[in-house]
């Protein structure tokens, strides 16, 4: 289709909006009737990829409050389309007037003038990391149905900024060591280090990339659907639809390569409930389906394409122009992209969760 | 859906097919009329991922002979669906027989059991790589198409084998380079320790991994959907459903993290048509649509998972076991995964071109 | 999908909400961008099938108010999803507290629980004629569009009430006749029965059933696609769709039954532009795709449910009960019908003619 | 999606193939694993439509002899997509060298060549009947699964031929019933006169229309996606999209026009599981979700195309021309028009079954 701002089969998710028209939405269709959902749900995940959290984000100041106005009657959902609305508030469009006529380079402008033949440049428009809050509210209805349906859970932290590395044992770490530093990396010393060099590219007006890591636990062997509908298939469309994301990878992902197979293959040994792997350089994933194995993988994201430094461009009628930047902005995406990768995740898993199931239904 | 066999959306294609059953085939619906196309334009390129072709790939022996079975009359497409089978020939299933009660590693064997509770053990059933015959024979319609109406050209290499690394240049490598040598590594030095290194991996019973790099030219700004449809999202999906694949990446990819913005951004300039980046780290997309920039990404792909050395691993009845390996492999995938990675970049650029096209219906 | 509230693919329509809910929504994806648009288009035709136009609807009062929250920019469409929502402000949850636990005859009560285990049961909830306000505020987008792009023009009318009949010219009857009588019936002699009889049925706590027609006029030969999303077999999903329909028929429908070929086959003459046809028994369309001539297609919608009148039934815990209508219902729901069975007609058509477009870029 | 060669979601069916190409084929992708399946269930219905029957159908003379080719291993299905092929046997394609440069009235000639630009003239090509063999063979697939997870019972008869009525008992009536007269009219009386109309007709060269009633016994309540995928809406277009049909009404369909709310609603009564109706004017289906009642349904077929009788039309160059038709048809298409309106309610209620299964994940 033409129409791309739909996600998901089974649990599908279809968002709207744009960063400074009247507000951002999504409707979930085909969430599983009798969950318990509240706005509070909604709110606890978009909280945390709301502007303005801390030192090293965008200024922006925004609610972003939630009002989910359907598909909820006394509590629990109704199988009927769930419709969140999320009003912007400190939109200011004037503050972008004089990116009317001119494309910032490796941002989305002039694709979309090419695309529509037309461009809302107000703040970006529809490719504004603001179309999001819709992908984070339907990933906390993914959420809780994942988790009271079928204990699955989804973590992802910051593991790397340019050139900081952390260490972080994934089959541990807790969303409080993830939560406990604005940067988002459960790995204090890293944490430090990665802060230091984000405010230091902010003071230089320019901005760093870095890699998201996530884990996803209690998921059952049998999820993704091969040929095409791999698992991992999914999770990297996810992955790459994500604003600024360059690169995925799961388990041992680009590692592999420099590995044999008598190195990289996973053997199994007897677990309680059948086989379990040994290692994971499968990434929990083998044939495209899971094999019960954590799902743990990478997402690459490039430095923020809005700097504060001077740079060299065209304009709408193609002669050059130079670009000094405004607008209120992050210098590193990465700790806001937490949510959003756990976001895809989510939603990818609950479309597959309900896919597993949906055959289910002849005897063994 | 549960239905996994299905890509695209305008370009439609349905695989279907086991290793050792009676054939295997696609269906491609949606490829616009009266497109010139003949068994043999599917031919050349079932061709190039026919077994049997190298000392460095498997020995089965299969001609693939495709027949295309509708669609086609008087030499082009009619705009109904184009069926294309392939008929199994030196399908041995009593070489598999050990298999039926043992899970190889790092195989699909045990998932698909998880995902269906009943398993076609007969050389992997569905999840053969001889799957890929189906995308091999769509890819070469949507070459086709994306030539004649398009000029759109997609060509992939093997850029890494293990440690071994090749430098290629991918604004100028031709086919004729990559179909030189048995690796399909156009860089001759490469190449030949490729071929090294792979004729030791299999006296050693061991297997490698590799990079394949594509490339697709004369793309034109304006290919891809967003939000979730971003052209990168759709090649991301379309490479991790090949099987094998653990990573990709596009552009700058990984190496973004390490980058600063002002190092990163791709700096406009104007040029004839239009707006030209004068340097491609976004690896021709921004904002998940083709900016005029040559796409150029990269897939990662494992060590092949049948190896000639014993394993350990469990049976049926979760049980220990050690797994012998025997049939007729490939010790490394690369040189026959380079037409594949192709077809899944053919079928995701002639589904989007198609798109681009629909909806340019009213005056600019 | 167990998704329920999409339709269309290449013009794509979601709808949610509830009668007594927070409000009513759509939102469409795949318009083509550079479409004209303002929240006046859609809140003509809303108004059309507004609740308390007239003495014989009902009076249940509602501005029924669209605004536009996406998708728009300086009066244009963007390309991106164009976000509607229309706020509920007459729901009176308590009138409907009496339904809680008891199952009306021929409403969707029972059969929602059945589906979901669960119940919005303020005024049919998703069920509920409301639900259509989304599909209108979409149709109104589709009109525009077909007007501007192709010409295309769709008009429907009441042709029956119970056993009243019209005698209307399909070729020549227009909006303003069709809009001349709250009956939308533009037979006036007709017209006037129908009021009588629809007087009648209310003041016996009673409703009547109907027919809409519809015509759909300039549609260009080439719209449908075989084989089984053929126009009239998308036409068809559409009316039955809508609440209330029981039927529909294209050309000579039902009445083809008793006639031979000789009767019923259109010959063809030579038209200024290609092969016209010189009866229009097909109803405009030949093998599910258009020829040229006008698309005719009828409805049949059941007496309403909602009666003034005590029924026998059962309440959720299955033991016989008596329902004794309350609420606020049209005793015969043929009027507002109306609007939205061009809304249907309108949504079918926008996504044909797209699907038409899309695949025609190749050399004759 | 120009892609329209697709019918269903979860139970999902893609037929290709023309009349006088190299055969007919489907493939089902998301029948669920463990389904006992052989050549055998396919070919008990493809029997039922194959052509040369009686005589009063057409006397081409074709086995259709379906060859299982995937998803299929040690006599259950493997979640994988089934691929069935029909070779054609009986292709005259020079039998219709005379059709190559004119239109056939009220035939797909001229239509597919306004949507395509080109057209496979041989014997109707994508448009002919013979394009329900797919359906056929898909359906079967359907009724094994409906059979034996459901014992949901699907069967259709003929009920009307032209002025030609019949008095059949929807509750009772039984496969054997049907099978017994060539007309598949189970009221022999109206069978005989059906039959003499039949052959009159032809001897005539002419051709006459008819009615198609199906029921489908044992559906449980709660089957259907409102507010689009209704199930009667789904039947609908199932039932539009098959060749010649014109109309479809369900419980009373057209007849509930002329009925009051009082006469109509179906009360509801206590049944042992629940709450059952105590009459079926709304044919099984209320706010568009089953409701345990039988489903019934009419479809109205036009009289066949193709006369013995010549006709007035236009050729390919916009000339009046005279046809005289050739070739072999059927006089009435009814009787085979029986085991299609089968296997598209089975394909419908098979797609809708796994849906209505697929949601119900959380306790009640």
């Amino acid at each position: 289709m033409t129409v791309g701002s739909t996600f998901g089969s089974l649990f599908r998710v279809s968002t709207w909006g744009e960063s400074h028209g009247e507000g951002i939405g999504v409707v979930v269709d085909g969430c599983p009737p009798r969950l318990p959902l509240t706005d509070q749900h909604l709110q606890t995940d978009l909280d945390r990829r709301r502007p303005g959290q801390s030192s090293i984000t965008t200024q922006r100041s925004e609610p972003d409050h939630a009002e989910i106005l359907s598909g909820v009657f006394e509590g629990v959902t109704t199988g009927s389309p769930i419709a969140v609305l999320v009003r912007n508030s400190d939109a200011r469009p004037g503050a972008y007037e004089h990116l009317r006529d001119v494309y910032r380079p490796s941002h989305a402008d002039y694709t979309y003038e090419a695309r529509f033949g037309v461009r809302d440049w107000r703040g970006g428009g529809r490719a504004s990391a603001r179309e999001t809050i819709g992908r984070v509210a339907a990933g906390a209805v993914a959420r809780q149905l994942l988790q009271q349906a079928a204990g699955i859970e989804v973590l992802a932290w910051v593991s790397q900024v340019h050139t900081v590395f952390s260490d972080v044992d994934s089959d541990s770490v807790t969303l409080a060591e993830v939560e406990a530093d604005q940067t988002r990396c459960p790995d204090p010393d890293a944490a430090a280090a990665m802060t230091f060099a984000i405010d230091a590219a902010r003071r230089d007006g320019n901005s760093l990339g870095g890699i998201v890591t996530c884990v996803a636990r209690n998921v059952p062997p049998g999820l993704g659907d091969p040929v095409f509908d791999r698992l991992e298939a999914d999770l990297a469309k996810g992955m790459l639809s994500l604003p600024a994301s360059k690169g995925f990878d799961i388990g041992s992902g680009f590692e592999a390569v420099t590995m044999t197979g008598l190195e990289h293959n996973d053997p199994f040994t007897p677990g309680e409930l059948g086989p379990v792997t040994t290692s994971n350089r499968s990434g929990g994933v083998q044939g495209g389906i899971s094999n019960g194995a954590d799902l743990l993988f990478r997402v690459a994201f490039k430095p923020t394409a809005t700097i504060a430094s001077p740079q060299e461009t065209v304009d709408t009628s193609n002669r050059r122009a130079t670009l000094e930047a405004r607008g209120r902005h992050d210098p590193c995406v990465l700790p806001r992209a937490v949510p959003l990768v756990e976001s895809m995740a989510l939603l990818t898993l609950a479309d597959h969760w309900l896919r597993y199931r949906a055959i289910d239904v002849l005897p063994a």
